[in-house]
């Protein structure tokens, strides 16, 4: 069955187009397409062409200085408008808000990796004809972007107008009431060169503060014959294709329109490089759709995860994989933001989320992409360290809590830089990578120094306090509770990096570029030590009474927030409440002591962890998008499995569905990331350890059965979850051992298969 | 001897004039007149006439927008420029930084109420002249000051030009890289208004968003004949008087130029009014300038301070008290700005310490200016219950931590909003005001209103944990730690609040409109049982371990700030680090339990309150100009005299020698009531209880006596310690009883006097 998700473009409104804007955008990593009309919206539409890291840095006042507070932030910028084409019958503008729309249709095709549109439309005039727009960002050639339009007179004959623009001078969405927008629609691109090669025009912008340039090549291929000609406005650093030709009733017309983007980050010629990009696909438009067929052949083939028994739920779960595929960098400049690139939400930041969140997607389908984006990070690492003394650190780096090319673009620190925490998740990250891939050769270049960086922040941010190594004024996951002293996820968190840190450069020992490696980082076995004694002495708050983990000092002294009294219209509380009210209760927005619980496997007692759970779901409002999969996946793991498939069923479809009200602003590509997490790390029980890989498996009562592939370490598996049996087949790749259900099996040879029998219901709880 | 303060004008540098525009400006609690120099610098001067209250609303935007932030303030707006006089003798142009200044001397006489700068000058031709400028901003007539200008030709005679200005488009001054001074200069004002009245000239402006309307009516008498007239520029909004005089050598022509000023927060024809009030005082100088002089001798008659045995603190302690008086505003429109009338520092906004630092000097020398500042507060009561319904409480009212009309304006909430002992504060002052006047008509009008919604606040702020009443995530006076539970000042402001505020409505119980009343704000029995029940079950932390009060629950967890090795320049801290890092030691701005043990006598054991006093001692920088003088009272009560002394030396001298490096910016009106409070409520041990009135005094071993008048419920007292003796005299008022020194004394008649012999050292500390 081809993979494959559809939508009917109706009812032709705000909202429901906004949404489909973000839902059937274009994008391969690097460039991303909003899927907004080729024709224009009688609506403030965001129309945004994205290159993965490319950004200005704008003004960010703060309402009151205080010392090192930051006043600029990075923002991804909107790079350029290709996508518009104006078609015009018999003079009559084609247009969803004129004539009649008779049908229309939009379809994202995961295996043919491109989107359409189809449309049936009537003219004021009553002509009939029938649109059908295709757009494709391609995987293999990443600086290209492709739009089809095919035109059909259904009911006359006569001449059409095109008029297909490239525009250089784009501005932002702005919206200065909604906090998750930048709120200033200002033009940050200065035109930076213009030219014609032929009858491709070339524009070249440049940004106000980075200085950076994007360059667009465009050409048309049109399969009929008429008078075209290209035209440029400098004031609007514009160009303007134009064509004139003949209908004929029946016949279709085609137009191909070539874009190909560049930009100064990555290239030291962009606008040669756009040149020679657009030359290099222009007229073999069918081998650049076969290449697109064959690299998600590759994908889908590593990586597919399929629901068996709910077509809703496997659509769901492709499209989430299918943009998580398109939302990554490739390359050490771009990572994997809030919104991917399919809008400008959160402003491109990338945060903590990419790691907690998408990561192990990444690791276990793509390894290259995981590495990549730990390779952003190292990137990134000299600008951690640099915000580390802006804190007064003296020592370590703290990675930004929301950044594009490494500066922190956190405008209110105590629910943004304060998240201390993401440090020790890219530390996390990097130490996943290695128990996922076992490349080494990685951990000596970057990952055992990211490893030591961050684990040197928490020996200078924590302090000792009665026999225990304590963290303060930090903030955890939880934003609803901001400045706490040992929170939990924290404080397990850094635990983790302390531990890895030393467990990494202790094996180290034995490469010969240790002494150089450690002589350039200055790391002594005084401080290793140091590292140990802070993890063993690490305080993870525990309540006696109640016999949970408090979520930091002082958060079970609190008043509980009446839930059920709250109307439901004040959700998200972030929007209708003063954060220092929510700071008074015990509330939270999402997971956070539970997310311990997922990624710190073993960090408390069974017993604990259930209660905790209990008392947790009681008191969160998932008001964030990074929730629900966590209280899946620990559901699942504690046994709840009516839990887990409970919130896993509130999470899937969080943009198909916009059960957040803002997939306008872009996809929510960590809840998608969480979505795979809770099916495989979840239903599918997968773990890694330094012990192995090992799985421990149930099936949701809503599916049949489920299976989906993953490569460990160089080898690649299909595991399938049925009611009665679980197989685990070893597809590719050297001898391995797993462990499934709790029993270690060995896989000798490709094609080996282990079938488990399920043993039935095992449900704890409701 | 003459209350006086003299200064040369020498060194002729910025640093030195920019502090003398503060030092010698002249304010009379309505409007303040910037000491700037009639004639114009050659550095950007913060060139300001200003009216309490008149303000305009600007944009706060803040870097990352939560739900209820305030994205708005009120600014104190530099009202108009009618200071300007320019000079020309011979065409040679007067200024300080031209020519030769062969002698300056800037002097404030504290029994006239006027400034005086006497200058005699080198023109860069040779031409000697003597200038002379006194300025008076009437306390008789609030809305007018006046400008005396003498000009004596010392070695020619020849033609004097003169040019002088009435400006009514000001800017404020701006420094963006200044958080504690506006950082854009945008003119707020626009025309609004010109003509002639005779000789006299009307200009008005209107602020952009306020809507408020200012007025100066500016009129000349020139004491010599000569060519005069006036010119309107209309672009400008200014109007130019010029008159062209003879010189004769050795005779002195004299120059008044008198402004009125008037403003439509107080007057609904606020041109007709400038002109009344201009026509009023015109051609009458000598009765205004005796006006003046009975004022001022009111004043010190009933309140004078003076020190014996060290002229440098009378002085100093004159200077303060004349600056308190020049800077109270004396209608519910204005109260005391952080910096009086005197700068734009904080943007003229009224804080905390009005009623902290400055009340008690108010209460004991002018109760009239202390009813008009709790009247003020009255005022903005409405302001206050809806900044509380802001921050999501259901009753109460919170008092913004920084306003003028009563809009919160403080753009960090951390360190602004989330200070709730403001509230706790003001209603700590209704009741000093009680205790000092035992005023039952204000008490039952405004007072019991205040003290019932600020009590409410704290049941709605604060709940029960562990059967006690806790406050959390609240900020205490010291910024250095925000957000936390339970700081015990808070904690103690709020359980003094309630007690007063439930004595206070029992009081009421007997006072026939009590019915009304508590109908009106729906007090019922039950509430004012759940606020006793607050107040008795109020936490207030204790160290078992230290036997000390710790500021807030997790303070003492912290590690102490390393102040030996933090070097010099790096203080104050809150410039050089930034607030997460200051929030993660122990380290205080200012004081904070130490206040607690000031304002709340009994609160703990003297052994208590010893051990924390030495505790915070050590870990306080002072670096708010707010704190030496509690710690010099406390020390004071204590018996710690050496220390007393120590801090009190420390600040009483603050503005006068520019400790803080920004009195350029205006008067630190706080600290000045700080040294006030640590003579009368530290050295002289000075109590108002519902006892009555105590003292306990010591001399100060660098004195050899002081004395101070006061008012107590009516009656005034002049009370004078010695090494040998102290004296309590009634001046005047109904009999009383006085405890001194630990024992009742009853006054019959006024002229009885109480002499107690001092008892010699006691000194309990280094």
């Amino acid at each position: 069955m081809p993979r494959m998700y559809r939508e009917s473009q109706f009812p032709l409104d705000e909202e429901h187009l906004s949404r489909q804007e973000t839902l059937f955008h274009n994008a391969n990593g690097y460039l991303g397409v909003r899927g907004t009309l080729e024709e224009g919206t009688c609506y403030k539409s965001m129309r945004g062409m994205y290159i993965n890291g490319f950004h200005d840095i704008v003004p960010m006042k703060q309402a009151e200085k205080l010392c090192g507070l930051v006043e600029d932030k990075e923002a991804m910028l909107n790079a350029a408008d290709t996508q518009t084409i104006m078609l015009r019958v018999d003079g009559e503008l084609f247009s969803l808000f004129s004539g009649e729309v008779e049908d229309v249709e939009r379809t994202l095709d995961m295996d043919e990796g491109i989107t359409e549109r189809d449309v049936t439309w009537r003219s004021p005039g009553g002509k009939r004809i029938r649109l059908v727009f295709r757009r494709m960002a391609s995987f293999a050639r990443p600086h290209i972007f492709v739009q089809e339009c095919e035109i059909t007179p259904l009911n006359f004959s006569g001449r059409l107008g095109i008029e297909s623009w490239q525009k250089a001078l784009v501005n932002n969405y702005a919206d200065a009431d909604d906090p998750r927008l930048g709120a200033d629609a200002v033009c940050r691109l200065t035109p930076a060169g213009q030219a014609m090669a032929g009858d491709i025009s070339l524009l070249s912008a440049q940004t106000l503060r980075t200085g950076l340039t994007v360059c667009t090549a465009v050409a048309h291929d049109l399969i009929a014959s008429g008078a075209e000609r290209w035209t440029y406005d400098e004031v609007a650093h514009s160009a303007v294709w134009r064509a004139e030709i003949p209908l004929s009733e029946g016949q279709t017309v085609r137009l191909i329109k070539y874009t190909a983007m560049t930009d100064s980050i990555r290239s030291a010629v962009p606008a040669e490089d756009a040149l020679a990009e657009l030359r290099a696909v222009r007229g073999r438009l069918p081998e650049l759709r076969q290449a697109q067929r064959d690299y998600l052949a590759r994908f889908w083939d590593r990586a597919d995860l399929e629901i068996l028994g709910c077509e809703a739920d496997d659509t769901a779960m492709r499209f989430n994989m299918y943009q998580l595929l398109q939302s990554a960098g490739r390359d050490r400049y771009g990572a994997v933001a809030a919104k991917g690139l399919s809008g400008e939400g959160y402003e491109g930041h990338y945060f903590w989320d990419t790691e907690m969140y998408m990561f192990p997607f990444y690791l276990l389908t793509s390894p290259d992409i995981a590495r990549s984006l730990l390779l952003y990070r190292y990137g990134i690492l000299p600008a951690a360290r640099e915000n580390a003394r802006r804190l007064g650190h003296r020592r370590g780096a703290l990675y930004p809590w929301r950044t594009i090319a490494g500066r922190e673009c956190s405008g209110y620190f105590p629910s943004g830089t304060a998240q201390y925490h993401i440090s020790g998740d890219i530390a996390y990250a990097v130490t996943q990578y290695w128990l996922g891939t076992g490349d080494e050769t990685f951990m000596r270049e970057y990952g055992a120094e990211i490893l030591l960086e961050t684990a040197r922040l928490w020996l200078d941010t924590g302090h000792w306090h009665g026999g225990r190594f304590m963290i303060h004024d930090v903030t955890g996951p939880d934003e609803y509770t901001c400045l706490v002293n040992n929170n939990y996820y924290t404080n397990a968190c850094a635990q983790y990096n302390l531990r890895w840190a030393v467990r990494t450069a202790e094996r180290l020992k034995t490469w010969d570029g240790y002494g150089a490696w450690a002589a350039r980082l200055r790391v002594t076995d005084g401080e290793l030590a140091e590292m140990i004694a802070a993890a063993d002495g690490m305080y993870l708050p525990f309540d006696e009474a109640l016999g949970i983990n408090p979520q930091d000092d002082a958060f079970l002294q609190k008043p509980v927030w009446n839930l059920a009294e709250t109307p439901r219209e004040n959700f998200p509380l972030l929007l209708h409440y003063h954060p220092l009210h929510l700071y008074r209760y015990q509330v939270c927005k999402q997971a956070d002591t539970v997310l311990a619980y997922y990624a710190f496997e073993g960090i408390a007692t069974p017993e604990v962890m259930r209660r905790s759970y209990e008392y947790y779901e009681r008191i969160t409002t998932h008001d964030s998008s990074l929730s629900t999969c966590i209280f899946s996946i620990v559901a699942s793991r504690l046994g709840m499995r009516k839990k887990a498939e409970h919130y896993f069923g509130d999470s899937l479809r969080a943009d198909l569905a916009d059960t957040h009200h803002n997939t306008r602003d872009g996809i929510h590509t960590a809840n998608m990331g969480g979505n795979y997490m809770a099916a495989v790390n979840g239903f599918a029980g997968f773990r890694l350890s330094p012990d192995g890989l090992s799985m421990d498996p149930f099936l949701p009562a809503r599916w049949s059965g489920f299976r989906f592939r993953f490569i460990w370490q160089d080898r690649r598996f299909e595991f399938e979850i049925t009611s009665e049996f679980c197989v685990l087949t070893l597809l590719q790749g050297e001898p391995a051992t797993v462990r499934i259900r709790g029993k270690e099996h060995r896989f000798r040879l490709p094609g080996d298969k282990v079938t488990v029998p399920m043993d039935g219901e095992d449900e704890h709880s409701t």
